[in-house]
């Protein structure tokens, strides 16, 4: 499976997992890089075949190639009886250019070169919106940021726009992503220039978590003008794609990222759409995915706003005026404190409220511990140590210090 | 009934009905003409107790008065058990004040000076939609204006708004008003300053029928700055209201006259509305009565457009951007043809199909005849006579020359 670079896969895969990786792992986590870069963003028969027979079987299976009978009967062996002997063969054939074990390394080498890291949708931090995707979920994220962003996923609202905005629908913009951030809301946008980089800019500025979803590898931002905005929220934030490093952005790409962009949101608002508007795509995947939709209407005698108009008219999209409007399209419960949710799920010895006993645990109330010592003593992964490190702290039941972390009298 | 004028009120009943009178038409004319003045518009009693006693026979029991026991004795009689003896008590305490017959003289002295005739619920141009008023609908109707624009109400849109306009609203009220007059409207408002105005105005400009509904008589124009365009509005549309001549518009007039737009229009549609506009009280009339309801969008940063968009978010109007959208809220059937109607009516002796076959025969196709030759001819009414020749216009089945109305050889 691994080719020739067996010996330099191990690391790589170890630095953009971050976590050990024993051969299990390390055998799921490079299939999934591969087949991030092997699928087209929203392949069906990819997710299917992955999900009945696991990536790294499935990747050696398109490697091999086997045959289509055989990969048939295999498939059906799992329970997958939706997918045809056509579909196998017609998806082997656009697979196998794209199957060399050397691209999947090589992204896995500018990930690591860039410090971008691969998120599966088994870790704690995978956006857990984005699983209602189904069969067309992605196979992979590739992300450069915070965990903290990630983790304020739950919590966030999609403001997307289109491109040509004009000043009134970045007015609004800045007042909504201020607005919301100031009602505890994440935002996640695309990037683009116009109301996406407006809705970005003004969640720094407020100081609060903000997401982008690329269409192509998160190693080259795109568009190379908001380069110095994606580095930034790269630093504070979090750039996330679902394609490999190296991977340019393609009209289709574009319109399978708007898909996660309404996946990973509690709520998408449409700030200013031309009739046409890539924006009014990325509102058609919100609906299908039951997701709530608002948008902003503006003058009608604007063209950037008659996508707004044609959504509230056409598409059931509520009329949002203001942040609090937009806030009730998918109102926030109260932080739940992760103490309390400690308490109310499993806590048996692999479930969440395990994980932080043994995180308290494994803390101090004098002595502060970097997170590689607290996970270490925790016997838990540097990843889920810092994703309960920052739920904890929203909580105020972690405080981090100087030379590390400790628990606070609420954390006892 | 008549008091001591009975001499001056038969010329001038006449004058005011446009059409001869014999005593029972006399004593309904004045009587609803008193009514008119007598009962605040939107008076449930005085509708329940008008449409089961009469008007003639009310007034008379007002007049009286009448005592309570045997009022409502004579109302039960008439088979109306939905007025209690407590409500015949109260109304006929705030009626005996108003109910003296020199008010009702006035009001018709002064209808007959400035040439307002005055409408009631059996004339072949009262408003239908007026009726879907149930007991709450005007006893009467006082008019200033043209039978073409009374005609026209069947295909009417209500424009409407705030006074305190914006330039924006403005220019889309015009842009409405226009476009709908295009499209085969009929404009109907209420002849404020701002919105009202603006959609009078416009729809005067493109030669359209239009018609104000005012909260007090006909009379005395109000706004008094409006008085060139009511007067404007009076010669080649309609001034309506049922208040008689010498009544002052009050706060409670106003209310009350938004459910005649409402109700005579057969969509009603908000182009500028503060969070509190009274345009918002027209709007839920219009709902109420089962109306279809648009609002026109704005710039989420005008206050004078806050109201719309409530009405969108909230009260479940359609978002409008355009005439064509406008008109889509209630889309004309192609204008039906008189003779196609009169084929598919009544064809006896009282019937609609038989004044227009008593019409035609007594239109000539070479000589033109004046409306009075003609509603001699045909044994009609003058305003019957106007009414269907209108209408009859419109279908290219009679013409008005130079000294008056042939008959087209399709209306042969």
């Amino acid at each position: 499976m691994f080719g020739q670079n067996e010996n330099e896969i191990l690391p790589l895969a170890t630095a953009v997992a971050g976590r050990d990786l024993d051969r299990d792992d390390l055998e799921e986590v490079f299939a999934r890089a591969a087949w991030s870069g092997i699928a087209e963003p929203g392949d069906g028969t990819a997710g299917a075949v992955v999900a009945r027979l696991g990536a790294a079987t499935a990747l050696r299976a398109v490697l091999g190639p086997w045959p289509v009978s055989e990969f048939s009967a295999r498939l059906r062996e799992a329970g997958a009886d939706d997918v045809s002997d056509d579909q196998v063969h017609a998806a082997l054939e656009r697979w196998a250019p794209r199957a060399g074990a050397p691209d999947a390394v090589g992204a896995l080498r500018q990930a690591a070169r860039v410090g971008a890291r691969l998120l599966l949708p088994t870790d704690a931090l995978w956006p857990v919106g984005i699983d209602d995707l189904g069969s067309h979920a992605p196979l992979a994220l590739w992300v450069r940021g915070t965990d903290d962003a990630l983790i304020a996923l739950p919590r966030a609202m999609a403001l997307v726009g289109a491109r040509a905005a004009t000043g009134y629908g970045e007015h609004i913009t800045m007042e909504a992503s201020a607005g919301l951030v100031d009602r505890g809301y994440a935002i996640v946008s695309g990037a683009a220039y116009g109301i996406d980089g407006m809705a970005h800019r003004a969640a720094l500025a407020s100081n609060g978590h903000t997401v982008a979803f690329l269409a192509g590898g998160v190693d080259r931002f795109y568009p190379s003008g908001h380069d110095a905005l994606l580095t930034r929220i790269a630093e504070t934030g979090a750039v996330i794609s679902e394609l490999p490093c190296g991977q340019a952005p393609t009209k289709w790409r574009f319109l399978q990222r708007n898909r996660l962009i309404a996946a990973a949101s509690i709520a998408t608002v449409v700030l200013e759409a031309g009739w046409r508007s890539g924006s009014l795509n990325t509102a058609a995947h919100a609906t299908t995915l039951g997701r709530p939709l608002g948008a902003v209407p503006g003058p009608v005698t604007s063209a950037a706003s008659a996508g707004c108009h044609r959504l509230i008219r056409d598409y059931t999209a509520v009329c949002v005026t203001n942040p609090d409007e937009m806030a009730a399209l998918a109102p926030l419960a109260p932080a739940p404190s992760a103490l309390d949710r400690a308490e109310s799920e499993d806590t048996g010895p692999d479930g969440r409220g395990a994980e932080l006993t043994r995180l308290l645990d494994a803390l101090s109330v004098r002595s502060p511990r970097v997170v590689s010592d607290v996970a270490a003593r925790a016997g838990m992964s540097l990843a889920a140590v810092r994703a309960l490190l920052g739920s904890l702290e929203l909580d105020g039941a972690v405080a981090e210090r100087e030379r590390g972390w400790v628990k606070t009298p609420a954390g006892r």
